[in-house]
């Protein structure tokens, strides 16, 4: 029953990795189309199978291969992002009418970003659609804690039972999606206030950033709508250090409540599967930086290191603030 | 003239990544033999061809396979660890004599271990030739820095002129290697006293651990002895944090003097070249940890970080304490 921080990490980076078995990793990407757009060699996306097959794909906008199992986005050599983002936007508008779905009926209204291999923007889309697709989502997750005479303390919050995704689970104390024109940062300050009723001026003076996690995710029910469908992320990390007399408190929806757990607490709870699978290695990542699982309390330390900063075969951004 | 930090890190991780264009990293591992041991499925190193071809492999004991380019040290299948090592030190042995390899001039008489993909102890065999082999090594690098009302400041150690490897060289503030039977924090203890006259009490009440950088570096002829030889590394980091009354002094030859540099001066060494490779990615790391480079300040970030914590397709060990 109890899971180790191996099996938790093994819960949050589910997609094969090419070294631990390459036959059974190039049989397994066999379950995939690749998201591609005209003009651009590289693979944005890992599309399911079934999926493809789901979709009406209209013939002046789209080409599937079957062979080479690509579905690419086709336009003239001078599209812009603001083309090609149309085109998909109308295509997922056709399939929430028709309620192909599950995953769409929880449509946000948010676009997130796709990116090409220098970096450069090419389309935005519905952030609920972004599974479907197979392409990497950013965010941002943050571990609030105080840290006095009685040792290191972590405000943990439960999520709303209500939410559609991990309902009741444990969280990490800020955590967010960034959508297209966000940074870091900004989304930090947005999420804190949204969620944690904190203000801007106790992140601004108490945030460090301290590197990111990033994993390939593979949905499964407790994601809500279909499972299977590939979910790569990257969620920039933030520590917040506060005195005692700052308190998070519930501020939208999202949020039922925040505790105060100590380490014992968080690991205990963590080993009970409480968290929401990425908050459990953001949490491991946190534990780890500093100096509380080290290589000499945790057998697989290495292995969780390594895991939760997954190198992804997609093209990613950069989000220097100009 | 002026390196990025990605450049840094590409001088350290220096082994082609499979995503990156499998049908280049297929043809580079034609390069390679694969090292085995008998009764054990793992790949254990990857040994130049060039390597394999000047070392006399003495039949009784070693199966070279040229079709699949693996070299099995063949033992029945009760061989001890005592056994593998006694082995691997007579083909070494006999190469010191005949002179084969310049890598070898620089022993060391110390034993580094090589494990299985269960963490169970196979073999060790003397440092200096590890890279034939293209074993995984594993150290200890930290940070000491001092952190008040001036900034944070590194201390930066220069390398001996008259050391083998990377003579004059920047360095971290207190790195080795770890033999076979060593700990890491036991390690970082020894040679903070043996490199930087640290006390081991300033050790204990000042140092953290945070994390490891993981890497293949290829040896150039920075490193001395043979070129294109491949290095896996772990090395495990702490950062140690002191007053600014506790000054590192040189004790053995290896550290020609102690400098404290603040932040900009460290980042313009960087730039310049100026520290040895594995170190590099250990200050960045450290940059990364301690919200010196950011997502909004560094464009690379998501690479240097996914890359210095390389998830590597050999055995890793655990170094759990019991």
């Amino acid at each position: 029953m109890s899971r180790t921080n191996l099996q938790l990490v093994d819960e949050c980076d589910r997609f094969p990795y090419y070294q631990d078995n390459p036959a059974a990793y190039t049989e397994h990407l066999k379950n995939y189309h690749f998201f591609k757009v005209s003009g651009c060699d590289a693979i944005l996306g890992y599309i399911v199978n079934d999926v493809v097959s789901r979709i009406s794909w209209a013939p002046s906008h789209w080409t599937i291969d079957s062979l080479n199992r690509t579905v690419t986005l086709t336009t003239g050599p001078d599209a812009t992002p603001q083309q090609r983002s149309a085109i998909v936007a109308q295509t997922l508008a056709h399939e929430v009418q028709l309620g192909t779905f599950d995953i769409l009926k929880g449509w946000r209204d948010e676009l997130y970003p796709v990116y090409g291999p220098n970096g450069e923007f090419l389309l935005e889309l519905e952030r609920s659609a972004t599974p479907l697709f197979g392409i990497v989502s950013y965010g941002i997750h943050s571990t609030c804690y105080v840290e006095d005479e009685n040792g290191l303390r972590i405000w943990v919050p439960r999520r709303s039972r209500t939410k559609q995704t991990y309902p009741g689970m444990l969280d990490n104390s800020v955590a967010g999606g960034m959508s297209t024109t966000e940074h870091p940062f900004e989304c930090l300050v947005r999420e804190a206030m949204e969620e944690a009723s904190l203000p801007e001026e106790i992140v601004r003076a108490n945030a460090t950033p301290a590197g990111c996690v990033s994993y390939i995710y593979v949905r499964d029910s407790q994601a809500g709508g279909e499972t299977d469908l590939v979910q790569p992320e990257v969620e920039y990390v933030f520590d917040i250090k506060v005195g005692a007399d700052v308190i998070p408190k519930p501020c939208d929806s999202e949020v039922e409540e925040f505790m105060l757990y100590t380490v014992e607490e968080t690991k205990a709870a963590l080993a009970n599967g409480e968290f929401k699978p990425n908050c459990s290695v953001v949490l491991l990542d946190f534990f780890i930086r500093h100096g509380i699982l080290t290589a000499e309390n945790e057998p697989d330390y290495l292995d969780i290191l390594t895991r939760v900063h997954r190198r992804l075969e997609f093209p990613t951004a950069s989000h220097v603030t100009k």
